[in-house]
């Protein structure tokens, strides 16, 4: 998947917005998750809510109006509960972000719940 | 109520991004609407949900990081299922932003319901 | 171009926020004048800033997470210093909101300057 | 500062967007130079760009539309090069999420430079 920058993602320093590449992220690991079974919004209807819990990101080079992004993105399972997205948003093969993403699993009462197996099975490795 | 403009709502042209003055405009009338009984919040909670069906907006002037912007906010009935918002964003008096923003209250289903009446006698005039 | 709903683009009440219209309908200005030509971005360098002055829009159905939403532009020139985008929202065909979006072009100095002609060509009928 | 949850910061799930407490805490920083002397606007007039080269952030608990919010910001130096402001998003005084985040000083020609004195002095210890 790859995403152009648009104005509403850009702010007065003439770059990308640091919370913004957040939306990217998660755009990357919605596909990342579609790509695989079925998409978070069924999942969400079938009861899980994948929620991120804590993450860090480093910014590394600055996205202008108008540059495609990639992100690219694979994750490791910490435990049945907990999984961890590593990603990269790319430029042309150039790093612009990396990010480590920890994700948990909540019922509809937020409640945390083990993450489906449908999904551990993607864990790299 | 004073905004400041924060990164977050600029553009690589330096100015606040359009769209964000909706975001105002919102802020605005949550602001009106708690200031004359009870929150936005609390009417969801007993099932009337205030959604936006139709807008016009003026962009007069731009505003730039570090201004303060306050949202005026008056509203009359067309009836008492649907009302408009007549709003102005200001900086220190300086008319930036104009918009009228019809109304309509839905209930948990969707349906459009009566605006509730603690609201419509907010109305001016 | 189509575009995805993720979480960024909904709000509480479980649909697009209705300021988020506004980022589909300025990504598909950005991509209708891309498809005729330059981008946005080399506009920009070239000194031509294409600004919104006013817009109306009318929010038909709601999205929700997952959808795919159609941007479907086209345009008017009312002066060679004003043009008009028609814009629909649409989900496989179905109008989710439309919107006229008047448009100036500005100089670096912030002045109004002709619309470029090439831009000007691309006018309906 | 405290700023209100409103809709723009919510998402479907009925909770605070993820990326969007970012915006909080740059809300929190921005106010923290500001309130010990010029603007961050102003910083930028003198070539001064403070801007984000990583953070981690944890999410202790779920805001929801309504919310008042505070940003609790103190920050130490690393080096004349990079700071880490050290920030908390409460609610009441809970805990809603935590962050670090380092910063360095850009000039207009995106070249670091020294965090200026006077900030540099803000540093706590």
């Amino acid at each position: 998947m790859s995403y152009k920058v648009y104005y509403e993602d850009t702010d007065c320093l003439g770059i990308v917005y640091y919370a913004n590449y957040l939306r990217f992220l998660e755009r990357g690991r919605s596909e990342f998750i579609a790509a695989h079974g079925q998409s978070v919004a069924d999942w969400n209807r079938e009861g899980y809510l994948l929620v991120v819990r804590s993450l860090t990101i480093a910014y590394r080079r600055a996205a202008v109006l108008g540059d495609l992004l990639d992100v690219v993105s694979s994750f490791t399972l910490e435990s049945r509960f907990r999984a961890v997205f590593h990603q990269r948003v790319e430029r042309a093969g150039e790093l612009i972000v990396e990010a480590d993403v920890e994700v948990i699993c909540l019922d509809p009462d937020q409640k945390p719940i083990m993450i489906p197996e449908a999904i551990q099975k993607l864990a790299a490795g």
